[in-house]
């Protein structure tokens, strides 16, 4: 197979030692940050090519697509890069809730007065209607 | 000194074995993403009590503040953490250009359709008349 510019240009990013480099997800809407995770060549490359984001899972070591169990898939509208070409801002619209709790956004939690995280956001969705369908 | 209830939460934090956790700052007023970069506990809780994002630099090993040599800071207006408690969103006030080259964010440049990186911002500075005033 022929090695494309997109191969070149994912070659010429700055990976970890481990071969990952950091994807902060953010709402193509309202810019708000998602999540963040971990893709590898491979995994970026079928974010581009599908228009899904796709992550590599450091705990369970294997490729994951968000929205695998939820449903809640991102749709890629752009990906970006930082002037070290070590960080991507993926762009994209979230369907449902992003984070496994049932928040829209990971960061849910926001640091007040007294040093303690307090939740800010409200649940779009019940998590167990999510991932313990038929359970 | 007394332990406060801000170190517990710090400490109650999921460091990587180096003992960092990745910061992504955004804009207070237009949510945009900055930039990304490593705090430790110490910097974390100088960012928090200072109200100006300190970090830990990887390649220099040492701790910076963000506009200690350019004039660039950042005044914190609030932290976020995810549900996993690895990663951090710090809002802030920046002052200037965040990134070194000029730009406002870190992540000037986006993907096109041909597979390359464009530059899609437009400089507020000059980085000549920041970093190398004198010279």
């Amino acid at each position: 197979m022929a090695v494309t510019k997109l191969d070149e240009t994912i070659a010429g990013l700055k990976f970890t030692d481990d071969g990952l480099i950091p994807a902060i997800i953010v709402d193509a809407e309202s810019k708000q940050v998602l999540m963040m995770a971990w893709m590898n060549a491979k995994s970026l490359k079928a974010t581009i090519e599908t228009g899904r984001t796709h992550f590599w899972s450091r705990s369970r070591q294997k490729y994951w697509m968000k929205g695998e169990t939820s449903g809640h898939t991102q749709e890629v509208t752009g990906v970006s890069v930082d002037c070290d070409m070590d960080t991507l801002v993926t762009e994209a619209a979230q369907h449902g809730a992003a984070c496994h709790e049932g928040y829209r956004s990971y960061f849910s939690r926001r640091l007040d007065d007294d040093g303690d995280w307090q939740v800010v956001a409200e649940r779009l969705v019940n998590p167990d209607d999510v991932y313990n369908k038929g359970q």
